[in-house]
C-alpha cells in the first residue's frame, strides 16, 4: 500500500463532467490499495473571474482580501469533488488549506508555506477516506487566509506529499510527461521516463512550462519523487522526476528547450573599469527589468563590449535606460536586437562528459546558424541565434545528440 | 458612539455596482462615529448557481461538502464589501464563518450556534476597523465548516449583535419596514414603527415573510434590539422590533397577516373515544405533512367532527392518508377543501382587551364573509374563509380597526 498525492490542475477540473472524470480516476488509485491525497485547483477560467469583479471595484484590491476571495475557487472543486467521489461510492473528505492547517507567512499573494499539520488528513487516509485538499492556499498564525501565488496548487501537492512522507506526487497537466524538446518544433521528440530534478529546473526555467519551478524545488528539497502524468489519457508512465543520486546512469542530454521571448542588447566600447558590469546593470535592476544571459568579453585598448538580454517586452525600457548609461559612462554605442531566440542544452551528463560543447556549436555550424551569444552552466549550455534559425536549430541539435532514440 | 450590527442580503449585493452602495452606506454609519459589522449574505442567484452545480454531481450531495460548497457564496461577498469599503478610504477586515469562530453544532445545512468568539472582530473594531462577517455560516468544534440553512444571515446578524452586546441590529431589506398589512391587497396599509417581538413572530409565521423567524426568536431571547430597514431607500426609520417590556403603550391590533397556501380536510362522524386526535394526525405526522390549524368540536351523539389545515401543495397526500384513517376508525366521511385563506388579526394589546374577536367576526359578517374555521392565540385570532374573500376580508378588518390612522 503506497500513499500518494495527486494533484489536478484548472483544465483537468474545468467543468463537472471532467470532475467526475478525475473522481473516477482517484477512485481506481483507491480501489487498488492506495492511499490518496488529492490537490485540486479551482475550475479552469474561475480564478480569472474572481479577480475580475475585484477588478471592477478597484484597480489594486487589498492583498488580504483578495485572497479571501480567490480562495473560493478552489473550495467549490474540492466540495464537488468530495460529492463526486462519494457519489461513487468512495468515502472522501474535503479540506480548505486553514481546514488542513497548511501554515504559511502572511504575504498575500505569494506566501510561502512553514509548516503542515497531517494530524486530520492522516486520520482520514487512516480511516479509508480519500482526501481532497484545496491547492494554492494556506492560512497564516493569526488565521488570515493567504495564497501562494498563481500555479501554487503543484507547491501544495509537493507540500502535502513531504508532509506525509508519500511514496510519490503525481501531477496531472495536460501533457503526457516531459519531452526532449516541444513536439510542435521537432515532431521526433520523445517522452523522457525519467529525468533529473536539476534538469527539470533548466528546462522548466528555460521554458518548458510542465510544472512551475517553485514546486520542483520544494520535491527537490525535501526528495518527494514527482511524476508528471496526463490527466486525459489513462494508462501512461508519465515522466519521473528523480534525484541524480538514485544511481541511474544519466544519459548525457536529456532535453533541448528553448526560449523566443528575448531580445539582446550590447553596450559597446566601455572604458573597461572596475565597477563596470554594476554601473550597467544597476539602473537596469533598479527599473525592475529583469536580465536573464549576460556576456562579457576581455577588454580591448582598455574598453570592453558588455552584452544581456531581457524579456521581450522590456528591450524598449531597458534600451532607453542603457543609452543613458552608455552617456554616464562615455561608452562608443548601443545596440539590440529583440529578434532573437535561446537554444539550451540541458543533462546532467554533460559535467562528466567532455565535449559536449563543441559538439553543439558543430551542429550548428553545420546547418550555417551564427551563435550570437553562449553562456554555460554545469547542466546547460545556451546559446542565442536568430530568430529566425529556432525551429531549424532544435530539430538539428536533437538529430545530433541522438534524442529520438531510447 | 454606537455599536451596530447591519445585515445586508442577496438581493441588496447583487451586482459589484449594489456592493459599492453598500459600502458607502456603511461608511456613512462608520464615519458618524459608530462602530459598525456588517453582515452579507451570498450575490443573489450565486447560492442558487452553486447548489446547481452539486446537483448535476448527486441527487443529494454530502450535506458536509454541500456546506463547504456554497459558503463559498458568502466569501465572496465579504472580500469584495471589505476592498469596496477600502476603496472609499473606510479600513474594513472581513471574516468567514470560521474565521470569527461561529462555533455551531455539526447539523450540517441547519446548524444551531453555540458560540461566538469575539475577540478578534472587537480588536478590530476598537482599532477602527469595519468589520465584513459572513452570513449563514459557521464552523463545528472538529474545523468542519456548516451552514444555519436558508435565510441563516439574519439569523448571524442577531447572533453577533447578541454576542457583542451591540445596540441595534439593523436587517437591510426589499422592504422599508413591517407594514399593517400586505400593501399589494390593502393600499392604506401603514408602515408600523415599532411592533413587539412576539407581534413579529405572529406576523412571520403567517407568512410576512420580512425576516426569518429563527432570528426573531433569536433576538427576543437575547434581548437584541431589532430594526428592519430599505436597503435600497435611505433616509427611512424603519420598523423597530421591542420587547413589549419597554413600556409602550401597544396598540390593540397591530397588523393583518394572511396565507393563501393552505388547504382544510375534515374528518366527520368519527366514534368519539379517547386518543381519536392522535388516531387522526398520528399517521399524517408520520408522512412528514405540517400540520397548521386544528379545529375539534364538541361531540355530538357519540362521533365528532374533526379539521385541520394543511400546506396546499401536501392536500392530495394528506387527504389518501386521512381516507385509509377513516376507515380503520369508522368515521362517516372525509371531505376536503383547497380553495381557502386564512386571515390572521395580530396585536399584543388583544390581551387585555376584550371584544376583539366579536369586533373581528362582525366586520367579516357585514361583508358577507362566512367564516369556517377559527383558532386563537394569545396575541392572534385566525379564521379560515373561502379564498375569494380574502382580499375583501383583509381589507374589512383593516377599516375595522383603524389600521390606517397613527
Amino acid at each position: 500500500m503506497a500513499l500518494i498525492v495527486q494533484k489536478y490542475g484548472g483544465t483537468s477540473v474545468g467543468t463537472v463532467e471532467r470532475i467526475q472524470n478525475v473522481a473516477r480516476r482517484v477512485k481506481k488509485y483507491h480501489d487498488a490499495g492506495n492511499q490518496v491525497v488529492v490537490v485540486v485547483s479551482a475550475m479552469s477560467g474561475e480564478t480569472n473571474r474572481l479577480i475580475g469583479l475585484a477588478g471592477e471595484i478597484s484597480a489594486n484590491p487589498v492583498p488580504r482580501e483578495l485572497d479571501v476571495l480567490v480562495t473560493t475557487g478552489e473550495q467549490v472543486t474540492i466540495a464537488l469533488l468530495a460529492m463526486a467521489l462519494q457519489e461513487l461510492g468512495c468515502d472522501a473528505r474535503s479540506y480548505t488549506g486553514a481546514q488542513v492547517r497548511i501554515l504559511t507567512d502572511n504575504a498575500h499573494g505569494k506566501a510561502r508555506i512553514n509548516d503542515i499539520d497531517d494530524t486530520r488528513v492522516r486520520a482520514d487516509l487512516n480511516a479509508g477516506r480519500v482526501v481532497v485538499v484545496a491547492g494554492f492556499q494556506g492560512v497564516d498564525e493569526n488565521g488570515n487566509i493567504t495564497t501562494l501565488g498563481r500555479g501554487g496548487s503543484d507547491t501544495t501537492a509537493v507540500a502535502m506529499a513531504a508532509a506525509l512522507k508519500a511514496d510519490e506526487c503525481q501531477i496531472f497537466t495536460d501533457v503526457d510527461g516531459v519531452y526532449t524538446t516541444d513536439p510542435r518544433v521537432e515532431p521526433k521528440a520523445r517522452k523522457l521516463d525519467r529525468i533529473t530534478f536539476e534538469e527539470m529546473l533548466e528546462m522548466a526555467s528555460l521554458g518548458s512550462k510542465v510544472l512551475q519551478i517553485r514546486s520542483v524545488e520544494f520535491a527537490g528539497k525535501y526528495n518527494v519523487p514527482l511524476r508528471v502524468l496526463s490527466s486525459f489519457e489513462e494508462g501512461g508512465e508519465g515522466t519521473l522526476i528523480t534525484f541524480e543520486e538514485d544511481g541511474v546512469e544519466a544519459a548525457k542530454i536529456s532535453g533541448i528547450a528553448f526560449n523566443r521571448d528575448e531580445a539582446k542588447l550590447t553596450i559597446r566600447g566601455v572604458p573597461d573599469k572596475p565597477g563596470v558590469a554594476y554601473n550597467i546593470l544597476g539602473p537596469i535592476g533598479d527599473a525592475n527589468v529583469e536580465v536573464d544571459m549576460i556576456v562579457q568579453n576581455i577588454s580591448n585598448d582598455g574598453t570592453t563590449d558588455f552584452t544581456f538580454t531581457v524579456n521581450r517586452p522590456e528591450f524598449g525600457k531597458a534600451e532607453q535606460i542603457l543609452r543613458r548609461t552608455a552617456e554616464t559612462l562615455g561608452a562608443r554605442e548601443v545596440i539590440g536586437d529583440d529578434r532573437i531566440a535561446k537554444i539550451s542544452l540541458v543533462g546532467v551528463g554533460m559535467r562528466s562528459h567532455a565535449g559536449i560543447a563543441s559538439q553543439m556549436f558543430q551542429a550548428l555550424s553545420q546547418e550555417g546558424i551564427n551563435i550570437q551569444m553562449i553562456s554555460t552552466s554545469e547542466i546547460k549550455i545556451s546559446v542565442v541565434v536568430d530568430e529566425k534559425y529556432l525551429e531549424l536549430g532544435v530539430r538539428a541539435l536533437h538529430d545530433a545528440f541522438g534524442l529520438d532514440e531510447e
